[in-house]
């Protein structure tokens, strides 16, 4: 997906945003704002909007000196939704239909996403993974479903941190034994490293790779030869959130898009509501 | 007041909005975009948001080659509230308290703002006139009568088109051989210039100058002398809008700013909640 011209006043929220979830220090805030500007005036329209995501939270860690400003939030989100985990795992075994429960609960995390919203909080969550279990979907679980099962190597592709718990979820009611599930390489906003996987448990239920890229999406041409390797072998691959939509949509592998959608450009380029709980196959 | 730094992202909103409005062509869209990103680099902190409204709506009707974007949209919000003239007149002379019942009208018409939301429509205009009778001011109105009586020049200050039919209605309540109504001296946003004040019939009423300049506010330094005469002459100013507000606010004559809160930044400088009907003296 292409940068929108809406993207750009989103690009200097988020860098205000971030700037100042770093330091209250308005000099930085200053010094970060004219540097993103600076950034978005070169930037070439025609890439995905997680590659200005990536030079903004470079320029936000650069200016504070803090190589993870979201630490804390990504810790908090974690636990908050472990300390869940009971709970959920219940509503998904004595379900109707576990799967189509883990899937809708696994959107439904997506929301846990502090680049569209610096303000999310725990009680928000809780509010969307109870609407997740009725509301209507933009796609088709049972599609879904087939395309588990017909794969033979799956590579699942992490977004946020909190979010990851309702992966592992997920992940326990597929042939987990196929699945590869992939972080950033560096920390990002409040995205998934290798530090939350294991955090949550998900290191000991699958391999787990990092992509080798700071990018807050997964932009192919910055990831590490490894990554790119399990992510050619993959013959289905489950891509969680908006980053990895924007970054992907293009691609022509067989990928599953699942995600909230946080953000009008996001809704216009999948069609769908604001809010909308998607699961979109690009084949 | 100073250009905060979430006023940024906002200009490359209201940016791209004019810049739709103005035409389909998304090279011109690109084209604005990028400029107003180069102009909002270099731009100085201290001074005041108006100033970059006046830069952005250059760019925007060099751009695109129309002098005047908005003069539709100026037309139809003229048309619209003098058609409810005679309705909105009874409502004032028949209430307890004509004058304070003008003056909420005055700050109620201060929505009709192209510059904080693209989207105003005519049902919220109304909406926003029947909630303003009975919603709490900031501010005092009896002040605000006080200074209205003891005053020998007044210069009332106008905002947006649609609004100054409003203005006409609070000056009619006013001892209106005082006033000097002022307008923009160029097409600006949807803001005043002297074609509005002669369709709305304020012309016939008191004596209406432009101040020469272009700006979305009233930023002295860019007003012609005559203004400036005329302004330092006053005893009282009625300032209406935000705008004006943002350029003025620092002012040491004796002013009155009435106007609705529309944006977080003028909300925090203000002291007033999103949504507020402020009338506030800087003496």
């Amino acid at each position: 997906m292409k940068t929108y011209f809406d993207c750009i006043p989103c690009f200097l929220r988020q860098a205000l945003n971030a700037a100042r979830l770093t330091t209250a220090d308005i000099k930085i805030h200053e010094n970060v704002m004219r540097k993103v500007l600076g950034r978005v005036y070169e930037m070439d329209l025609n890439q995905p909007p997680p590659l200005m995501g990536q030079q903004i939270y470079r320029i936000i860690r650069e200016a504070s000196g803090d190589s993870d400003p979201y630490k804390k939030i990504k810790n908090k989100f974690n636990t908050f939704v472990l300390d869940l985990y009971p709970e959920f795992k219940k509503k998904i075994t004595t379900s109707v239909n576990p799967f189509e429960t883990a899937v809708r609960l696994a959107i439904a995390g997506n929301i846990i996403d502090f680049g569209v919203d610096a303000e999310i909080n725990t009680s928000t969550v809780y509010q969307v993974v109870n609407q997740s279990l009725t509301q209507e979907l933009n796609g088709s679980i049972e599609k879904f479903k087939e395309a588990v099962l017909s794969a033979n190597k799956i590579l699942y592709l992490g977004d946020n941190s909190g979010e990851i718990v309702f992966d592992r979820l997920l992940i326990e009611q597929l042939p987990y034994d196929k699945v590869t599930y992939a972080v950033r390489g560096y920390p990002v906003i409040n995205d998934v490293t290798m530090d939350d996987a294991v955090a949550t448990g998900i290191t000991k239920l699958v391999t787990v790779i990092d992509n080798g890229s700071d990018a807050p999406g997964t932009i192919l041409d910055e990831c590490s030869d490894k990554f790119k390797r399990v992510f050619h072998d993959a013959d289905m691959i489950i891509s969680k959130g908006q980053g990895n939509y924007e970054s992907l949509s293009d691609s022509n592998k067989n990928i599953f898009f699942i995600f909230k959608v946080k953000c009008r450009v996001v809704a216009e380029n999948t069609k769908s509501a604001l809010g909308s709980m998607v699961i979109q196959n690009n084949k």
